[in-house]
């Protein structure tokens, strides 16, 4: 048994530097002398979350902050999607990304006119629950609208395989594709799967009442579904049997949501205050995450604003939602269970020069009674680069805690 | 679409406290106010060419810079040798490093008497190509002389295996000894043209002109070719459809030319006065260099004095060199195209005291808009330990300035 341990992710928080900033980053810009105090009393460094100068994804940085190498357990956008829009995947089952598109019927194929159907925002949830749980061939479909015209597909049954190309054709103007499986009878049936559910969308869809407005209206219909980016959901040893500790997350993004509770993460429920942008209510995403400690050994928190702010190119509201965030922490380190080890640090960097994930090193700090302070005072990717802890990998930090608490197995004699 | 990059690679810059410059590397006793000015603006940090304490060759390190896992891709020293002497080498082509020998005919065993042929220099080319082009099996054998004794074979053709022993004896007295293939129909063939290359060798130089010349002369005869360091020239991805870019390399060395040939990037041709030595042009080198990345994205450059002056023991000459290519950077950043990333590094240590590569860690310093400089304001081994990128493997270098200039795909969303 050990102590009690706190991951807390700023997402996004590293940057690059900032011209009208002095050449500081957002984060070294921000006044956070709460943070501040954190790198005073522990140990920082510099965490790649992949590995050098690789551009993380969400979902990626946040596998490989749990321990699980994204190389082996990341397999393709499709699951991680689904998981995304809140499906229940389940490992074993296959999973596509979609998209509402728009199609004309000319004869012998079907031409599409607009992958984005206008670019639809309302009345996706009808058009998924017209063709959700078609059962083709004894394999069930799953179908979940996502934000606009996006939507996930999963296909559960049994002697599927992942190997299959899109549907989508990637350009306007040209036939849907008919899927195509890899070698062997299970890439074929879901080969044939794929192309019978693209069959039912269009019949399920063309003449629904959605889809008659919108064409009154002027605007395209989302007349057919169109499945890309297929795979496998991941067999993921379960978090707490991996580890021997009680992990809960406390999120406010539903791909990382999503992921954490793939992972056996209990997720935890939060107030519709917690937004998830930039004004979303930080007091009550950390009295969850205090509550969330309560119950269990491990806590992933992860406060989203600054990433929002990056990729919005916005430095600015970057510095302003950092000096918010410590404030939130006014108090909070005093609250947390006694002996609690804390890491705080970001899943990646989202510089405002690049409004997208960057490969740039993020800052880490250590935080509890077996940590070793070092010299760094201040919480920013400069000072942290000249840390005790040096450079890291994602896949390190939990190990690093794990250790730090009192969980971690001897590994020989 | 991303901005350019230049790695500017200083041969065997890397080296130890020497005793007569007051424990100062030649680095760090070189007055090298361009480079420490790059260092102050940039951020800087050690690289482990391939891993902590490995002793990198120029193949193996090159391979790494360029992104290659040299522990994948490097297939012995036979194709990388017929590389660096410029053959035209393709994937599955098996490859040897050969010396031009001295036997005597003693009956039934040929013994050889000098593997160096008493270390032949001029002459070589005819004797190559004497034999260069048979046809043995239906295997085509080329030959081309390298610098002295030294040679390279490559055997193409159908059906042959990598797996087969020297015919070099390593040891003068000895007799020439057969090859042996592993197991395998492909190493057995590859084995028995090995051994009939080698006996035809004997019957076209035994009586070869050049070596009666010799023979009259006094000196030692040319008259076999010994093959050893078998092995399957491989399948390298090209660098430009596996990170997107157009790559380029100016190199004065006629190893890393072909390594950087056969890694797909364009090889810029350089003046004579570019001669790879202590007395090389450094402004043609760097003139081309600015050429290349005209019209690339990527150029890797290689200036190779510093490794010259390191192998020779001579730490006054590696001092003098490096000042000497200080000076010829005045001016150079100023030229680079708008926005273009830097990184200048050693391919590997070459210290003066060793006189040959080491496997200590090299400097680097990465210069470029999306950087963030640290503190360091001196290219030197101990100031860039101190820096904020840290500890480096080679294999890191590419992908941090594929980063920094906007060309790294993300991985995950």
């Amino acid at each position: 048994m050990g102590g009690k341990i706190l991951m807390l992710i700023l997402d996004g928080v590293g940057d690059r530097p900032v011209e009208e900033y002095g050449g500081r980053t957002p984060l070294e810009a921000a006044r956070t002398p709460r943070l501040d105090l954190l790198a005073t009393r522990g140990e920082t460094g510099l965490v790649d979350p992949i590995a050098p100068g690789v551009r993380a994804g969400s979902d990626t940085a946040h596998l490989a902050l749990l321990g699980y190498d994204p190389y082996e357990y990341y397999t393709g956008r499709g699951p991680f999607e689904a998981l995304g829009v809140g499906m229940d995947v389940k490992p074993g089952d296959i999973a596509f990304r979609c998209n509402f598109a728009t199609v004309e019927d000319r004869g012998r194929e079907l031409i599409v006119t607009d992958r984005r159907a206008g670019r639809i925002t309302e009345g996706t949830a009808a058009l998924a629950a017209a063709v959700n749980g078609v059962v083709i061939d004894g394999v069930k479909c799953l179908v979940k609208e996502s934000t606009a015209h996006r939507a996930a597909l999963i296909l559960r049954g049994k002697g599927l395989g992942a190997v299959v190309t899109d549907v989508d054709p990637h350009a306007d103007g040209a036939p849907v594709r008919l899927a195509a499986g890899g070698a062997g009878t299970a890439n074929q049936k879901t080969a044939a799967v794929v192309n019978a559910f693209v069959h039912r969308s269009y019949e399920a869809l063309r003449d629904h009442a959605v889809n008659r407005a919108r064409v009154a209206a002027g605007e395209r219909p989302a007349n057919i579904i169109l499945p890309r980016g297929g795979g496998l959901a991941p067999h993921i040893p379960p978090f707490t049997q991996r580890y021997g500790v009680r992990g809960a997350a406390v999120v406010e993004v539903g791909l990382i949501r999503g992921i954490a509770r793939y992972c056996g993460l209990d997720v935890a429920a939060l107030p519709p205050s917690v937004t998830g942008g930039l004004d979303s209510d930080l007091g009550a995403l950390l009295g969850a995450t205090l509550s969330a400690l309560a119950s269990h050994d491990f806590v992933l928190a992860n406060i989203k604003g600054a990433d929002v702010a990056g990729h919005d190119g916005d430095a600015a509201a970057k510095i302003s939602f950092l000096e918010k965030a410590d404030e939130a922490l006014e108090g909070f380190v005093g609250k947390l269970p006694a002996g609690t080890h804390v890491a705080v640090l970001g899943d990646h960097s989202t510089p405002v020069a690049v409004q997208d994930h960057s490969g740039d090193a993020v800052p880490i700090v250590f935080y509890g009674p077996a940590v070793r302070p070092d010299e760094t005072a201040t919480f920013g990717e400069r000072p942290c680069a000249k840390g005790g802890a040096g450079r890291l990998r994602g896949r390190d930090v939990l190990p690093i805690l794990l250790n730090l608490a009192g969980w971690a197995e001897k590994f020989g004699a």
